[in-house]
């Protein structure tokens, strides 16, 4: 019996051996089928009202199920809020109303998780009843807005440099619960690096230290 | 000479039946290619304030250069137009607001092209100063807008069921000269696809032979 199961053992170890060889291979076309299938979706709104209760809930909570009377399911904002809670590094948001207190919730927890979060808005929306904006700078966020007589309208976040969300859709509950609405989530490398830049362009203008208060009166002069 | 003059036909006659018998696989080559890079553009606003009478021309008007004091080069208005313009089927509109006169009069030319433009809008904005929508009807063209209590809020248009142009861009002058907005040219199936579904729903939910007027009323019987 001694020749055959040295036998065996010459087998299974070239067959180790083959399977250890060919596991990059196997993990590089895993990586790249992946690679292959970005994220991409589409989400249109009114959105049906969940409970989102169990996305937004804090590290360390009970995990047990809320007894809320609201559906569990799937929803378009539910949608929306694990396309940002997907967030590790970084979050870029550029938002003309921000009011949504699920939303609101969202960005405070990566905040906390340690995200870097940047905000900006529309000096004219961010001061309203309701606003996310106060809420956010409280938690030591940082926030910049405009001072133009322009609107900054655009709706759009970027998250960890890798996923755009943009579309017609203020962070409002009565945007997300009555409004038609769109919004694309697009893991895109050009589509992220060009609305980077006008993230980084706006943020360096909305600058404060460069504000000019009065600018009409300034101008006048 | 007689010989070679015979040999150079044969090689001529050889490259020229070549030549023809490739062509087919060039011209599918050029066809793929141009298939593999689809139309992807985005458009940042607010756009530089250009002269767009050369896009905006009827056919049959004088081709000479508008001797106006603007400026005559490209910008994401004109770029915006383009988009549109190249429109030779179909143009599905689904705007919040439309006011733009520029915007306005591409439709209507489109219109009379014998493009099929059907428009669906939000009643709130439809009939404000300025509004577009009273000459679009005018000139014939079918526009349904909603009754409900939420905004009819998206900002899409879809040329030809093949480009899909979509953002935070309402189609209002001050958007387009004052505004941060963006806009998204995109050449895609899916979103195609996705979009031209959410108009549809959208386009049978505002016939007009389904409106119940005072809905609270009817409700509160």
């Amino acid at each position: 019996m001694q020749p055959l199961r040295w036998q065996v053992a010459v087998v299974a170890a070239a067959g180790l051996a083959l399977a250890l060889e060919t596991l990059p291979t196997v993990l590089r076309w895993l990586w790249v089928r992946r690679r292959q299938r970005p994220r991409r979706e589409v989400l249109f709104f009114p959105s049906q009202v969940t409970c989102t209760e169990a996305l937004l809930r804090s590290p360390g909570a009970t995990p047990s199920g809320c007894p809320c009377s609201l559906p569990h399911g799937e929803s378009s904002l539910s949608r929306l809020l694990s396309a940002l809670l997907a967030a590790r590094v970084s979050l870029e948001l550029c938002l003309f109303a921000f009011s949504s207190p699920q939303l609101g919730r969202a960005v405070q927890l990566l905040h906390q998780r340690g995200v870097r979060v940047r905000v900006v808005t529309d000096c004219d929306y961010m001061a309203l009843n309701g606003s996310q904006i106060g809420l956010l700078r409280k938690a030591g966020i940082q926030v910049r807005h405009d001072q133009d007589l322009g609107y900054m309208h655009h709706k759009f976040a970027i998250v960890d440099r890798r996923v755009l969300i943009t579309g017609s859709l203020n962070w409002t509950t009565q945007a997300i619960q009555n409004n038609r609405e769109n919004v694309l989530i697009v893991e895109d490398e050009e589509y992220v690096r060009l609305f980077l830049e006008e993230f980084e362009r706006i943020w360096e203008e909305f600058d404060p230290t460069r504000f000019s208060f009065f600018p009409q009166k300034e101008r006048a002069r």
